[in-house]
């Protein structure tokens, strides 16, 4: 209380000083400064606060510019239909038709062709069946008088309940979802609307005349204005995701081995690093890649894709590269031992183990380019054989590792007649570890490798003509075309 | 051509063989057997795939009833929203006010708390928010004369843009994605709707009202009729993984050095083998995870939870489990490595390794427990001493181990003065690898102890009291009152 009415007080009088020494110019008291000083602060922060969130917001759409077209088309295409219908009035007011056609383009409009034709279809569809039981459960309960409200009531809620329950089952939910909801919706507006039978053909008619022109402005704006299929993004998406395990491979092995050699500056260093933790990516795509896979096959055929191109099978390819993404992100870990390892663990198994991640990453690229080019490689086979070849090889220098067995340090002959240290199992275990992990990984490359040459068989990729592989990569044939 | 032909005759004379010889009980040629074996098989085919199918959704409900009770409640709210508008029939049609209270019902109820609240407050922000700044837009096309249709069309265009692409901002659609679309609805609803204002006022409060009913019917069932948390349920999520965690890298490690000594019969070995896989959940939880934890924060104090319950650190603890299953994801290889191990390897480090397991295994069943009873630990600061001492145990006999250095197999002492066959680096690598993931995991569950000991002090988990974590488990204070 006191603090207060000194403060008080204090504000009073430097109000009373800065208006009897200068009335223009107030010097400020220090109250005043200190209001103007949590001004600017508060000013700053907010200031700074959204042009941060303008940025990020503004490298969203940089980053991905596909977004913004689809917010344009958004835009367009409510435009559209809220003209169409301002320009002719023939609803009896918001309540009326011209809401359906601006709710089926808000609800509806999604953000890749697959996922509106999904939408689109399970509307249409929903909605006609929903109405024709409907107007049949209406029919029923004005013949049975008195106990009307009971079957209204007890219809809406058996279908409700099963509708809502067949969201639950993974299939279903899958491909029908949207379907679900929008035939409750349906069903229950048409069963309790309090309507003539008769008044409701017509009403019908005129519900799928505007849904008709909802969906039919969604799907020619999105096929035709700019189109962007789910099946070309999780083309793209498998694409990259290679060149994203190939990247963080290449880099993790690298940069274990060469630790102290190269210092680079700090540009490089986060380049590196952001290739280096490419994996993750790889590990947290597995739902977009279902849900892609779930609305490509609604799509009609597009660039090099068929209508029945084999969208499952990139699912599975999906799960073979998880499963090399685990490896890396257990390889990673290999860089970060407390434990010191010797040079010369490091001199013994470098060559073998840089040789084997080289020629794994070299088998993901391949199969980069082999989707880029839809097209089957000509050289997968050799670079298999070499990939194999190098496992055998880091095998042997496995074998020939020159490991003390509890004894003092003593110098013994490796294979390659000098002399070196031996080394204890435990100063040998991390890279033991690096090179277990390396090998694992080619195998699951390999398993990988099979999961690509099935999708190569059932999408009947094209042969490659021999030696264009290298030349394919800069001409880069449009997969949006 | 020929075979249907011969098809059509023989089918003929069938018919006129069992017209001719018995009229009542016809005698059945080939094809008619061949028509009636086919119509089994497609029986066959239907009833099995269709007995198939709903044993499958039956299982849906049968292991987690909740679902069941969603369905339930989603039956029940509305009938009643549909009789109550039955029976107040003062709408005109179906296009009326009813409409929106249905749909708002069907639309927002989900199946767990923070879901159907996050959604309400969404519907009923967006709403008004929308309707304000469409009426406006409304008044400002109509006061400009000519331009009206274009000023119509340019507003629903630029408003339509900016909410969608919000959407795209992913800060922004964790918790306001439902929201932005019932922005575009409605406000291109209410600028394109052909009223004048003055009606507009009226026709709004109506709206609000019914929205009102819907959002609160679905609230109030919600709530108070076997409420479903998503606080809850992410909670017993993060608890059901650590015991999942717990009896994978148990499974595994026993299972790797007892292989051939336990003959078992197959039941338990299905049962083993899901234990096993138990890591996968945890590697597959994450979006569920992410999605509970911002439902989560918007449900009321419910059992032992407070409004601010820290939900964003269950994220936290959720990554640091991934990381540990990432390493039994690794661990689980090293049970199917083609190099065959000798016994002796086995032997010599199977003490150890089981020790630092269960050690392992024993934290994260503490964890379980601590979540399951929302206590403090008393006994984790023992049970990590105890982890790294079995860590530093398994490092001593790493040092310890015979390993030959490329010479013939000879007869080494090892530390505990028998004497055993040494081995190569190539034959101890399976063992080694594992030893080595076996301590990296040990590092992990020791980040995830941290996780959630900030979590047991953010949310002021009460202190265990002595020697009571035993029985607790019996009592199993109830989570979901």
């Amino acid at each position: 209380m006191g603090s207060k009415e000194a403060g008080k007080l204090e504000w009073r009088i430097s109000v009373d000083n800065g208006t009897t020494t200068e009335r223009l110019v107030p010097k400020s008291g220090p109250s005043e400064r200190i209001f103007l000083w949590l001004k600017g602060l508060v000013m700053k922060v907010i200031v700074e606060r959204l042009s941060k969130f303008m940025r990020k917001t503004w490298r969203i759409g940089a980053d991905d510019p596909a977004k913004v077209v689809h917010c344009l088309k958004v835009g367009l295409a409510l435009s559209l239909v809220s003209i169409f219908y301002y320009m002719r009035p023939l609803y009896d007011g918001v309540g009326g038709n011209a809401m359906w056609a601006i709710m089926t383009v808000v609800v509806v409009f999604e953000s890749n062709v697959g996922a509106t034709f999904s939408k689109c279809l399970n509307r249409v569809v929903a909605t006609i069946l929903a109405g024709s039981l409907g107007i049949a459960v209406h029919w029923v309960a004005t013949q049975s008088g008195k106990a009307e409200i009971f079957v209204i009531g007890f219809s809406v809620f058996l279908f409700a309940f099963a509708a809502t329950y067949s969201r639950f089952v993974p299939s279903f939910k899958a491909r029908f979802d949207y379907g679900a909801i929008i035939f409750i919706l349906t069903f229950s507006l048409v069963s309790v609307g309090g309507y003539r039978v008769d008044k409701l053909v017509d009403m019908a008619q005129q519900r799928l005349s505007t849904i008709a022109i909802g969906t039919s402005i969604c799907i020619i704006i999105t096929v035709f204005f700019c189109p962007i299929w789910a099946g070309t993004q999780l083309h793209r998406l498998v694409q990259r995701n290679f060149v994203k395990l190939a990247d963080s491979l290449d880099g993790c092995v690298e940069e274990y081995f060469k630790k102290k050699d190269v210092l680079k500056n700090e540009n490089e260093d986060e380049e590196t690093n952001m290739k280096l933790q490419g994996f993750k990516c790889v590990l947290n795509s597995k739902g977009t890649e279902e849900s892609m896979a779930n609305l490509a096959r609604w799509e009609p055929a597009h660039g090099s894709f068929n209508f029945r191109h084999p969208w499952q099978q990139y699912v599975k390819i999906g799960a073979a590269m998880r499963r090399c993404a685990y490896c890396l992100e257990n390889l990673s870990i290999c860089m970060s031992y407390e434990t010191e390892v010797p040079d010369q663990a490091k001199k013994h198994f470098g060559e073998a183990c840089l040789k084997l991640s080289s020629a794994s990453s070299k088998i993901l690229r391949e199969l980069a380019d082999m989707m880029n080019n839809t097209r089957k490689s000509s050289k997968m086979d050799f670079l298999v054989f070499d990939m194999n070849s190098a496992v055998q090889e880091l095998r042997e220098t496995l074998k020939s590792v020159p490991v003390e067995s509890n004894k003092p340090k003593e110098e013994v002959p490796n294979n390659k007649g000098d002399r070196t240290m031996s080394m204890s199992l435990h100063e040998v275990l991390p890279v033991a570890t690096l090179v277990s992990l390396l090998i694992e990984n080619a195998a699951r490359i390999q398993t990988t490798v099979e999961a690509v040459d099935e999708l190569a068989n059932l999408a009947d990729f094209k042969q490659d003509s021999k030696k264009k592989t290298g030349d394919n990569k800069a001409k880069q044939p449009p997969l949006n075309s």
